[in-house]
């Protein structure tokens, strides 16, 4: 039963993700995603320029907000206060919409090589978000890649506890779950022999 | 010019690379790559199940080289000591015939978006394998994801010092220039704040 009460968007995007699941990227159309939201196709596209877009909307928006947490950190910020600030910005900006929507992501991943590969690269592109956000703050090439490096596995580790649906009691804010995991990492990464 | 004298299946190959960078991975067929390579559908078949396995057979070896290699690492090997290993057993089995391809795997993945979504999957599972092969060590989570992060990182570099084909001079071995972006990585990481 969602809590959240979706829009046009938003129902399209769970139609879309619901129909991957079950016959696949490929299978899917536009029309029959529409279909499903009870919507038309034209509502689609005043949303969406095409189906593939409802997956890398998403992961650009991700991007960006990683990488302008990173600029808006104190100068003075070392690399990984400066990437915990870009976790800081992008958490904050996750709904309940996406904690809810991420069993039914998660079940399209899992069925379809084609979306595995997507969030594949969907990885790659938040580390590379990062390292040019670092970068561009002087950051030396390694030290940015491994700072980048941690923030994605962060990000990654604290958003699957913030959306375990085996959990019942409230998670909490995402914010603090990728705080807490980023300071595993870093502990991890401060130990490493 | 190429420095390796190329048997049937690196034939296949290398038509099937040029091909995907010519057209795209989707419009490509088994019956252009055979004919591109000048050899015959059964002779294709002889050598993979299909046009995906040209790209997966290698990156199947290299997660299975990088997991054997820690496996192999003395039982009080730190865990970036069994990945400096997994690198090493790795990086060895890496032949000239990997570093001519280089380029045009390189050119291939530019010019397709489905190769990149595969070459990203491809890291995740190297990391995969790692981490993996880590915890069967008793290494525990975070600190396994962290140490087979930064192995994937000293790889990414150490090949593409190795088979960047602007260099003149002989780069010298993969393994040592796999090395040695472990070691720059490794003192980054040491470094974090």
């Amino acid at each position: 039963m969602p809590r959240w009460k979706p829009d046009a968007k938003q129902r399209l995007v769970v139609a879309a993700l619901s129909l991957f699941a079950e016959q696949g990227y490929d299978d899917t159309t536009v029309t029959q995603i529409a279909e499903r939201a009870e919507l038309t196709r034209s509502t689609f596209f005043r949303h969406f320029a095409d189906k593939r877009e409802i997956l890398t909307a998403g992961q650009a928006t991700l991007s960006r907000l990683l990488a302008e947490g990173i600029d808006a950190a104190p100068a003075d910020a070392t690399p990984l206060t400066a990437v915990a600030a870009g976790l800081e910005r992008a958490s904050g900006e996750m709904t309940a919409f996406n904690r809810e929507l991420s069993p039914l992501l998660h079940a399209a991943i899992e069925a379809n090589e084609e979306l595995q590969r997507r969030n594949a690269l969907k990885s790659m592109g938040m580390a590379a978000a990062m390292v040019d956000a670092l970068k561009k703050r002087g950051v030396a090439e390694s030290t940015a890649q491994v700072a980048a490096g941690l923030g994605v596995l962060a990000f990654g580790i604290g958003y699957a506890r913030w959306a375990d649906p085996s959990r019942d009691e409230d998670p909490g804010e995402l914010a603090d779950l990728t705080r807490a995991a980023f300071d595993e990492l870093r502990a991890a990464a401060a130990d490493l022999r």
